[in-house]
């Protein structure tokens, strides 16, 4: 747990100069547009501690697994998005020492992150070792208005000295990720030419051949005026470089002006790579600095105004919200359905940028209600695309007949993951794929999208349940056997109630969505039955009788589910009367003992609960909040979202407040030592929904938005933006009132407090209780 | 399954020359004294596939671990037997041409080892490019009698030319292992000398810094004189060479004899380790080959005369077991209790010689019967050795107050595997070795072993099973969650009963042993109270209880005990049914639906059956056997032999001989395809108990030796030899006769068909039934 960042509401700041936290910053300061992301390295020379991160989405390497014990069905490969050509640089030298934050003096340092615009600054005044002072003032964005280019704008002021400064700005493809299995290079040079102010490096991705040009074009400036002198280029494999010299006087200022264009041959033929890249390049010099930084600002401001989260009277929790939300708007941005959300976005390396279930489980709910319809619709349809694969995956586990199980971790629907205990038995996520569509379909009305693609994805999910499960002649019931439920702290165990309950919600489903297309389109269905080979007679008759004979372990004596077979055989202590020294367990505890323990890393039966509140009374959902919530040591940072969610739904508001608090600053304080691997984009999604599904009470029942708020004691105010039915409301809750403003001229049915109103077109209503 | 072992009483013999059996025959023709061991490579060159293996007992490097996911608890290395100095290598020129069958024409070949006598031969004639053909023949022994020495007589006649032929003699110390994690070199040279026909080499291993110096002594003969032309000298880092050319006439023959000493820093200073081995090579020079062979031999005759078993009526079945017992022999010779049996011996490579819970369960038996008593108390004394290790191991887990968890693999104490669920959780280790002092006292009577060496590694485990167990609430009574029994097809299950059941087992025997040291050594028991604050009234009373209050599954409508919770959930369709194209299931299907399938790998509720035979009635034998068998795959080694003596046991005769079959030649048949791995050194302890115990219906009841006789059909007779109490027993059964001769004088009373009997000295008995 760090406390450096300095409280602002719309700004991260971090001031004074802390190479020990320097990785730290480098992961809070990322900045990204959905396209590319980037870690906020400093573009001068740093000797001293940092991990480079330049990353292009899409854009991986099947690094070779590594493995102690091989099992069968394990994947070969593990895919990374891969660090890619360095295009910040440039190099300074002054009087010919070259600048260099690990050995200079720095006597002043300010790093700056405006979440509004979208802006990195950074300002600090150093000392070189020949005595002479400068103050630089950088600043970078990568433009979410023009995907492919990056932007800085680099000053230097020459304090105490009078002489020489060369500047020489350059591209670096000779780069490594630090999670390279077999320290090997990822990246062959296909294409170098640097010439004047202009360059260009084209490398191409070992096995998986993909291609990236990444181009530069700087001016330097003296005074306001551009600066002639010569400029002469290096280059060498994988590197070009332009460079030039300017002098200064004593209190001169000279600006280098870099602007940087990635392009990837995952959207242009590779012979047109170069070409494309410098057409990029062309607009953007042609543009200039101040024109891209405008339309930049502009679409970050557009943003906002869909998304942004308001509180009044807390300025931390102010900054911690707006932090997860321009971290998931920098991450995705919905173009494209061939990218996803990696857990940690664009701003590290750990768990190689690659997709989870995360994105259907955390992150969706944020999409669907902040961004335009299509932007959640592709997250769906990237699993749709990965189909084929899944069914693959299946099979080679030694299912049949168009089962489909989709992967742990995945970037182009291959699995990648090679833990027995995760890959092969934590299912679960098959579920949540299916859970997508509904959510999706509830929010939107979209129910279109069933004909075919959701109903397709559900049919491989629905046959993969069916064939998962089996009779039990002992029980006379279905049971689930060698399952990992959302809890990785218990493995390979029996009957998961999470799983197995989401495995019969989606059979229930896709019997629903079966009748739907049905009747609504027959010739399509029936186009299906021929493409699936699907034999609805027999197989959905064996659906109903999962659904009606599958087991779920049960405590009738506290009337609640079980998490598993044979819970409670547990030492069932709860986790306030383990000592201090014990926490966090998977720090403390052997692996074994944490499996043997009662203690729950993230909600897993609470999953359920959450997922399907409807099918439970209050009363149930309390004795389950009340029996799991103090076995719960939320470990993951995926766990927290959901006890917020259901404390605030059955009236523990200060819990609901505690585990809230979990989450919304876990990077800005590093509240798990672990920032500096990158941030926690997918449970940033999870903030938001503690908030707007926790504190807002909003769900969607039934295609009706239903709100019950409460506002955290020391609050003044807070206010969320979403989207619904086309419509875009303002919803504002302060100790007494809770109102909604139309800002759209839709008329908009919600149900507040068990109440049903109707929220015209531009009113603002409001409500007390 | 390969069949290329010519059928032989006494030897092995390969015919023909078969590269692509290379590896296999390199395994089956390895020799050993306990000491060191040597794979069956060629002396001269060879660059074809090959594996070379030369292991020092006792020599091993801690390899850093390679693990795909890191779980608390997993230790950082492998520690690995390693290849060492290559003494055997013999370059051979002919007129300036390598010997390399690889590249010669081979016209004839025969590998032949005779185990009455330990001695490998090798006869080939092959024509050279150059079209020179010779014949060679050798002969190879590391001595039993003198273990540092190896001998070689390599003999080499020219078939069809006059000309020169150039010997070299050489150590090669730069060698590799091929499961180096991380493809480094252990190795680094101490020293090297050479000098006419002597040379010698010491090699250092990184890390552990073990010392092994190697030193070779050569002569060469020309139609029985010794050659006294030039030798001269050549080496290089880690290599030593002497070179000596001889001119031969067509039909003429040369021989040469080459000494070796291998000597460590196990049993000897390091400053000292040149001279010793210098020392042991001028003993072996002054010996000569002739005499070395002879005490070999002789000694070799001496083992079989306590440990052969014959078989009349089949040949193949005959080579078999006396193959296993010649390599069981050959692995381990009780002289040091540091050492112990790998499972693959000094065969090969795999799983790194290091000692797994196969020397208790399925090796002491061999041992206890046919070799002094020592030589068993040793592989005690060794766990003993290794408790401190395994309370730091369990502290490590998060066990306290002195409870030992032995390690699943380990060479030093340390454990070395890193699977969670074999690692963490395959605990009934800890109880077989428990068991293996109860095994030894039993047999041999030495209860004073007990006093106080065998009493603290029990106190160790009992105190671990206390811990290991918890309370259940829901069950009323001790569960053990979290483990994995000996069918590793099943993983971090819940109330294993095999697991469970020999804890149980434990407390109660440690209770037994505290009596009878309160008893028998009260001041010595004073003593051991102190040293481990053993609070005798509070540690007992739990024990009692657990003893009193464990749960075990059960089924109570097919009166058995389930091998964990749960198992009868699953599709409990025998092995039969399945088709051919699923076997072996650990190389046809995927992990998960192994695990969530009813097969047993080996032995797990039956392990307990067999252990504790006398607690269950013949009908509750016959009832679990009836059960698990014809789930059980048996793709462990270690399984079928269980299943022999359980089936003899019940008078399964037909099904006891085909579990035999199973593993008598697993290795010379290459039963499992993995041969070239080197040698299932371990499971052929099991193939002597299945003889033995099941055939032979041997057992030691309060210990009193009991037969229950029978001979498998196809068979005419059958003779093995056992010590026991001091005498010496020759026990032989024909289709009609049983009969005894005891070799000695003292007298054994034996129960033999459940009848009482006595054998008086050098009396032969007869029984019928």
């Amino acid at each position: 747990m760090k406390n450096y960042v300095i409280h602002h509401e719309w700004k991260i700041i971090e001031e004074g100069f802390k190479p020990e936290l320097n990785r730290i910053s480098e992961s809070l300061f990322s900045i990204g547009n959905g396209k590319m992301g980037q870690r906020a390295n400093f573009e001068e020379k740093y000797s001293g501690d940092t991990m480079n991160g330049t990353y292009v989405a899409g854009i991986y390497y099947p690094d070779k697994t590594r493995v102690g014990w091989w099992k069968n069905g394990y994947p070969e490969y593990f895919a990374k998005i891969i660090n890619s050509t360095n295009w910040i640089g440039i190099g300074i030298k002054i009087n010919g020492e070259e600048l260099d934050l690990a050995t200079a003096k720095v006597l002043s340092f300010t790093r700056e992150l405006d979440m509004q615009h979208g802006l990195l600054s950074r300002r600090f005044v150093a000392e070189l070792k020949n005595g002479n002072q400068i103050e630089v003032c950088s600043h970078r964005f990568v433009s979410v208005a023009a995907t492919e280019i990056g932007a800085i704008r680099y000053t230097v002021k020459a304090l105490n000295f009078s002489g020489e400064i060369e500047v020489s700005p350059f591209l670096d493809g000779d780069v490594v990720n630090e999670d390279s299995n077999y320290d090997e290079k990822f990246w062959v040079e296909v294409s170098r030419a640097v010439g004047g102010a202009e360059g260009y490096l084209t490398v191409e991705t070992l096995k998986t051949e993909f291609q990236v040009c990444t181009g530069m074009w700087f001016q330097l400036l003296k005074n306001g005026e551009k600066v002639d002198s010569k400029i002469s280029n290096r280059d060498k494999e994988k590197y070009v470089e332009a460079l030039q010299k300017v002098k200064v006087s004593e209190g001169g200022e000279i600006v280098v002006e870099k602007l940087s264009a990635t392009v990837s041959s995952l959207y242009y033929e590779k012979e047109n790579l170069v070409e494309r890249t410098k057409e990029a390049i062309d607009l953007a010099v042609d543009a200039g600095y101040d024109a891209l930084f405008e339309s930049h600002k502009n679409r970050w401001l557009g943003k906002w105004k869909t998304s942004d989260i308001k509180i009044e009277g807390d300025v931390a929790a102010q900054q911690g919200i707006r932090f997860n939300i321009f971290q998931l708007n920098q991450t995705y941005s919905g173009e494209d359905e061939r990218l996803n959300i990696g857990p940690k976005g664009f701003t590290g390396e750990k768990y190689g940028g690659v997709t989870y279930w995360d994105t259907e489980a955390y992150c969706l709910p944020f999409y669907l209600s902040t961004a335009p319809q299509k932007v959640s619709k592709n997250l769906l349809v990237y699993r749709h695309k990965h189909l084929q694969k899944a069914i693959e995956n299946a099979e080679k586990l030694g299912f049949k007949n168009g089962a489909a199980l989709y992967p742990m971790v995945t970037i182009n629907g291959e699995e990648c993951h090679n833990e027995w205990e995760i890959t092969f038995e934590e299912i679960h996520r098959n579920g949540a794929i299916a859970y997508a569509i509904y959510d999706y379909i509830n929010y939107t009305g979209d129910k279109e999208y069933l004909a075919p693609t959701g109903f397709e994805v559900l049919l491989g999910i629905s046959r993969f349940w069916s064939q998962r499960v089996n009779w039990s002649a002992e029980k006379q019931r279905y049971v689930m056997l060698g399952v990992t439920g959302p809890n990785e702290y218990e493995n390979n165990v029996n009957n998961n109630f999470h799983t197995s309950y989401i495995a019969v919600w989606t059979l229930k489903y896709t019997l629903e969505v079966i009748d739907y297309l049905k009747k609504e389109f027959p010739f399509l269905f029936e186009e299906m039955v021929k493409k699936w080979k699907f034999n609805e007679l027999t197989e959905t008759e064996q659906w109903k009788d999962i659904i009606e004979k599958m087991y779920y372990p049960r405590d009738e004596k506290r009337g609640i589910y079980l998490q598993q077979d044979g819970f409670l055989d547990k030492d069932l202590t709860p986790v306030a009367e383990l000592s201090e020294e014990d926490l966090p367990i998977n720090q403390k505890w052997s692996w074994d003992r944490i499996l043997r323990s009662p203690y729950i890393k993230q909600a897993d039966t609470l999953q359920s609960l959450y997922l399907f509140q409807e099918n439970f009374t209050s009363e149930e959902l309390k004795s389950h909040f009340d029996f799991y919530e103090p076995l719960t040591v939320h470990e993951s940072s995926l766990s927290p979202c959901i006890h917020s969610i259901l404390a605030a739904r059955i009236g523990y508001q200060k819990k609901s407040y505690e585990m809230y608090l979990r989450t919304a600053r876990l990077d800005l304080d590093d509240y798990n030592n672990d920032t500096e691997d990158g941030l926690h984009i997918t449970s940033m999604g999870g903030t938001w929904m503690s908030f707007v599904m926790g504190f807002g009470g909003m769900r969607v029942v039934n295609g009706r938005l239903t709100f019950n708020p409460f506002i955290p004691e020391s609050w003044k105010s807070y206010a969320f933006r979403i989207d619904f039915g086309g419509a875009h409301l303002e919803v504002t809750k302060t100790a007494s009132i809770f109102s909604i403003l139309n800002h759209s001229e839709i008329e908009v049915p919600v149900t507040i407090w068990g109440e049903e109103y109707r929220i015209k077109g531009n009113e603002i209503k409001e409500f007390k209780k």
